[in-house]
C-alpha cells in the first residue's frame, strides 16, 4: 500500500517538472489534483513577474521583518488593539495597503521558527528544533542552504540585521550563512538581563558569582561561564567582531537603535549599487529590563510586549518612509510577521491569549498561529484578509520564486515550503497548502488539513476526547471530538503515514550541530575566551569534552 | 464617613440639574469631576439634534436589533470572521459606515439583559434578574416604565418584534408594557424543542407524556404542563392573541419571519402616520432545531449561532434598502447588539469564545462584553472604533435623550443608565461612564472601573489571587492579581459602598412579579387554558396556590 502511494507521487511529480523541488509529501496530493491549474496560473504569474521586472531593472526588494512572541489579532485589527491599550498604526496601514494573512503558521518558539524561515524545512529536518541558550555549543548546520545564499545567486544583495537565535558556533553566524552583511545576536532577549545591574536587582543568575556574598559551598568553578556576548557583526568573507562594549544596562537597547540603522543603510546601499535587496530585520523588541532611557511609557497596556510594538511600529513607518524617498517603495515587498505565539507560559505579565489558545511553545493554534502582513503596492491590492494556510517556510519558496532564484533551491532534501506567489499576487483562496504538521521540539504533536486538527500529543487510549478539533467551531481547541469526527482519523493516519515516509527516505538532522561557543572574533574579550576556552585542563579529564559535546541530549521543557 | 459621602453627591447633583434623573451613586463622582464639561458638551449637542428635527420634521427615528450569545468580535471584524467561516457583510459594513463599540457591557444572560434594555436599570433593581423558563408564571412588573412608555410621550410610534423573554403573565405583555404593536414570543427559544417531532427526535421532555411507553410510576398529572405558546400579538389596549398554529417543527421559524415583514411594515406605517418611529425588533436568531425548510447550510461554520448571524445579516441589509427607499434612512439611528456573550456552557457546538473568557451566565468579560454596531448617516461619523465603556441601560436614557423624552423618565427610582449622546456624536473618549457593576442573578458578582476589575465572587480568604484583574494586559481574567493591585481594593471597596447605599435608598424589587401564566389570549386554546387552569381542585389543597406563587426562590444554576 505504501509503495503503491509511493510511486503515484512520484509519476504525478515526475510529469510537473522537470529538476522539481522535494517538497513534504501532503504537497504530491494537492498537486495531483490542482497541478494544471497551478501551472496555468503560474504562466500568468511569471508574464506579471517578468513584466514588473522590465519595469524596475530588478526582481522585487524584499525587506522581512519578524518579532517575537506575538498572537494573532494583536497587531493589523484597530477594534482589537482598542480592548488591549495600546495601538501600532502604521503595522495596522498595512492591513489597508495590502494583505492581512489570518493563517499564517510558523514552529511554537523562537530558533525553530528562525531556522525554518532561513531554510524553507521544518526546524526538525535541519535539527534546530529546540530554543538555543546561552552558552549552547551548537548551531545550524553549514550545509543548511539559507534563503540569502539563494537569493544571493541571484544577485540580491542580502543582509541580516537583529536576533539571530541559530547558535552561538562559528559556522552558524548570520555572515557565515550566506549574508552579505549581518548584525546580530547569537541568542534571544535573555541576556538582557545578565548583566551586573540585574543581578543586584536581584534577578540572581550567578554569571556574576563576586556579587553573591560568600559561598562555600560553591566547589566548581568551571559549571558555567562568566560572561556572554549579546552582538556580532560581520560581512561574508570578512572579520567576525563583537559588537559594543561589554554588556550593561545603558547599552542594550542600543543593538536595536543600531539594527534599524543599518536596515536603512543597507537599502541605501543597494540602491546605489543598482541592485536588488533582502533584508530580514528580526527585531529584539523587547528585553528583560524596560529601556532605561524613557521616562514614560507609550501605552496605556504599559506591558512590554506592548511596549515593543509601539516602538517597532514607529520603525515600520519610518521604513515606508525611506523605501519612497530611496524611490524603490514599488518594488519592494514588505512582510512583518511574528515568530510564534504570546509567552504565556511564566512570560511577562501582559502576554496573553488573543483569538487562539495557548503560546509561545504549544502546539494549540495559539503557539503557532502568528499575525502577518505584506504589501507591494500596485503588485498585492489592498485591503484584503487572506484566510487561507500558509507556514513560515512558504516564504523561503515564494521569495526565490520572486527573485528568479527558484532554480538555487537545493532538490537533495525536503524543501517544506511550497511557492505561494498565487497567494500574495492573487488572492484569498489561491494557497497551495491545506496541512501543516506541527512539532514541538523533535516531537510530531499535531497534525491540520483544512479546518481539522489531530492531537497526537495529548491522545490517549479509551477514547480521550482530545483527539479531533474543528478549527472554525472550536477554534480555541477546548471540546476535543471523537465520535463526530471520526470520518477524519484514517485521513490524519494517511497524512502522517506519508510524512514518515519521506523522513525515511529523506532524513532529518538529529539535532543542532555542536561546536565550540563564539569563537572567532576578532575583537575577543577575555570573558569570551573563557567561555569557549576548556574552564579546566582537558589532560585531567579521563574524557574528551569535543566526545562529550556530541552526545544527544532529551528534549525537555526549556527547549522550548 | 457614609453620611458626609451621601450629602457630598446629593448637593453635586441638586446644583447640575433640577429634576433630575437618579442614577447609580458612582455617576456622581464622574459628574464632580466632568459635570461642567457635560454641560457644555450637552448645550452643542441639543444645537445639533434641534437643527437635525428642524432638518427632518421629527426627532430621529430608532431601529434597534438584539440577538442572543454572541462574543464581542464575532461580527463587525471580518478578520475574524475570517478563521471562523462565515461572513455577515451587511452588519460589517456599519462599522465602515458608523461606531463599531468594542465595550458594551449587557446583563449576563436574556432576561436580564432584555429588562435592562426596557427598563434602564440593572435588572436585579426590577427583580428581572434571572432567565425565564415556561411556565413561570411571573414576569416583569406593570410598574417599570420602558423605554417605549418614554418614547411613546413623546410622540413615537412604537412596536416590539420578537423575543420578548419577560414574563409570561397577562401584565407583562409587550402591549401591555408601553408598545403600541407588539409580536412577541414570552419565552425564550428553548420552546423551539418542545413539538412532538422533538420529543420523537429522543429529546424527551415529558410535554407529550403519550408518547412516552407506559409509566405506571408516573403519578402526578399535575406537575407539569401540556402544551405551551410560542407566539403572542396584540396592539395598546387591544386585544391579546395567541399567532399561528399550536407549536410545530415546521412553523417554529415563521415566527423570525413575521417579525422582519412586521418590522419593516412598521416603518412604513410610520412614514405614513408622519411619526418618528421607535422599534426594537429581537430576534429569535435560532431554534433548537435546524430550519427544516433549508437543504444546505449558509456557512462553513455550520453552527448554528453562525447560521442564524449570516441570516439575520441579510435582513439587516434588506432594512437598510428598506429605510432608503421610504426616505428615512438619514433620520434614523440604527443599532445591532447582542444581549451576552456565547452559550459556552452545554450549549450548541460551536458557540464559542472569542477574545474574552466566559460566555452567558458568566460576570468574566466573556459573559457581559457583547458586540454592538450603530449607524446614522452624516450624524455618526463613519468608520470608528470607540473603545469606551457604555452598558446596555445607557441606551434606555440615551434613546430618551434623542427622541426629546427626557422628561418622561421615572424620578422615583435608580436610572443606571446614562445619557451617551455625547459618544454617539461626539465618538471615542466620550463615554459618561467608566464603570459597571455585574450581577448573577441577584447578586453582585464583580465590579469594572475602568481597566480594572475587582471578582467579589471567587475572591477567598487569604490572598486567593482570584480578586484583581487588569483588562488590558489580562483581558481573559486568567491572572488575578493581589500585591500587584492592591491599589484598587479600597477604590473598589468605595464603590461597592455607594452603591449599596443607594440600593437601601432606592430598594430593588425582590423578584420578577408572579401572576397566572398566558391569560388573556382571545383565541385560547384547551392546552393553554390548562397551562394558567389549576391542575387540581385547589379547594383539596390546605394551601392558596398564590400564596405558593409568592414564596420567595433560591438562585440556581439554571437561573443564568
Amino acid at each position: 500500500m505504501l509503495f503503491f502511494t509511493f510511486f503515484t507521487f512520484f509519476t504525478v511529480s515526475g510529469t510537473a517538472v522537470s529538476d522539481p523541488i522535494v517538497h513534504d509529501a501532503e504537497h504530491y496530493i494537492l498537486e495531483a489534483q490542482f497541478g494544471e491549474r497551478w501551472q496555468q496560473e503560474d504562466r500568468q504569474l511569471n508574464r506579471r513577474l517578468a513584466e514588473l521586472r522590465e519595469k524596475h531593472g530588478t526582481p522585487p526588494n524584499i525587506v522581512h521583518i519578524m518579532w517575537d512572541d506575538t498572537a494573532l489579532g494583536e497587531v493589523g485589527i484597530p477594534a482589537i488593539q482598542s480592548v488591549r491599550g495600546f495601538k501600532t498604526p502604521n503595522i495596522n496601514q498595512m492591513a489597508n495597503d495590502g494583505i492581512n494573512f489570518m493563517r499564517m503558521y510558523t514552529e511554537p518558539a523562537c530558533t525553530p521558527t528562525r531556522a525554518a524561515f532561513q531554510t524553507g524545512r521544518y526546524a526538525v529536518r535541519s535539527g534546530m528544533h529546540t530554543v538555543s541558550f546561552p552558552v549552547e555549543y551548537s548551531g545550524m548546520d553549514a550545509g543548511e542552504v539559507t534563503i540569502a545564499e539563494v537569493l544571493d545567486k541571484a544577485g540580491y544583495n542580502t543582509a541580516f540585521f537583529g536576533k539571530w537565535h541559530l547558535g552561538d558556533t562559528e559556522f552558524s553566524y548570520a555572515h557565515k550563512q550566506g549574508y552579505d552583511e549581518a548584525f546580530f545576536t547569537p541568542y534571544n532577549q535573555v541576556p538582557s538581563m545578565w548583566i551586573p545591574q540585574a543581578e543586584v536587582a536581584n534577578v540572581i543568575t550567578g554569571l556574576y558569582p563576586d556579587l553573591h556574598g560568600e559561598d562555600q559551598y560553591d566547589l566548581d568553578q568551571s559549571h558555567q561561564p562568566r560572561g556572554v556576548v549579546w552582538t556580532i557583526e560581520g560581512t561574508k568573507g570578512g572579520p567576525s567582531r563583537e559588537w559594543g562594549p561589554p554588556p550593561d544596562i545603558k547599552n542594550y537597547w542600543d543593538i536595536e537603535t543600531e539594527a534599524q540603522k543599518r536596515t536603512l543603510a543597507f537599502i541605501d546601499k543597494s540602491v546605489a549599487d543598482k541592485k536588488p535587496f533582502f533584508i530580514s530585520y528580526q527585531p529584539i523588541l523587547t528585553a528583560f529590563f524596560p529601556d532605561p532611557r524613557e521616562k514614560k511609557r507609550l501605552t496605556a497596556n504599559k506591558n512590554v510586549g506592548a511596549e515593543g510594538l509601539v516602538k517597532l511600529d514607529a520603525f515600520v513607518g519610518k521604513l515606508f518612509e525611506h523605501l519612497q524617498s530611496q524611490g524603490v517603495a514599488e518594488n519592494t515587498l514588505v512582510i512583518v510577521m511574528a515568530d510564534n505565539g504570546p509567552f504565556i507560559h511564566y512570560g511577562p505579565r501582559g502576554m496573553v491569549e488573543t483569538l487562539y489558545r495557548g503560546g509561545k511553545g504549544d502546539f494549540t493554534e495559539g503557539g503557532v498561529r502568528v499575525p502577518m502582513l505584506a504589501t507591494w503596492p500596485g503588485v498585492i491590492k489592498p485591503g484584503q484578509i487572506v484566510g487561507d494556510i500558509l507556514h513560515v517556510t512558504d516564504l523561503y519558496t515564494t521569495f526565490a520564486n520572486l527573485g528568479g532564484a527558484k532554480k538555487y533551491i537545493p532538490r537533495d532534501r525536503i524543501i517544506d515550503g511550497v511557492d505561494q506567489t498565487s497567494l500574495f499576487l492573487n488572492g484569498d483562496g489561491f494557497s497551495r497548502r491545506d496541512y501543516v504538521m506541527i512539532y514541538q521540539g523533535p516531537n510530531l504533536a499535531a497534525g491540520v488539513k483544512g479546518r481539522f486538527k489531530r492531537d497526537w500529543k495529548n491522545a490517549e487510549v479509551g477514547l480521550s476526547k482530545n483527539e479531533f478539533y474543528d478549527l472554525f467551531t472550536d477554534p480555541r481547541e477546548m471540546h476535543g471530538e471523537m465520535i463526530e469526527q471520526f470520518h477524519v482519523k484514517s485521513m490524519f493516519n494517511r497524512q502522517r503515514q506519508r510524512h514518515e515516509l519521506w523522513i525515511k527516505k529523506y532524513p532529518n538532522r538529529p539535532d543542532a550541530t555542536p561546536g565550540p561557543a563564539l569563537t572567532g572574533l576578532e575583537n575577543v574579550r577575555p570573558e569570551t575566551v573563557e567561555i569557549y576556552t576548556a574552564p579546566v585542563d582537558p589532560k585531567k579529564l579521563p574524557f574528551d569534552p569535543q566526545e562529550v559535546s556530541e552526545q544527544p541530549l532529551p528534549f525537555s521543557g526549556s527547549d522550548l
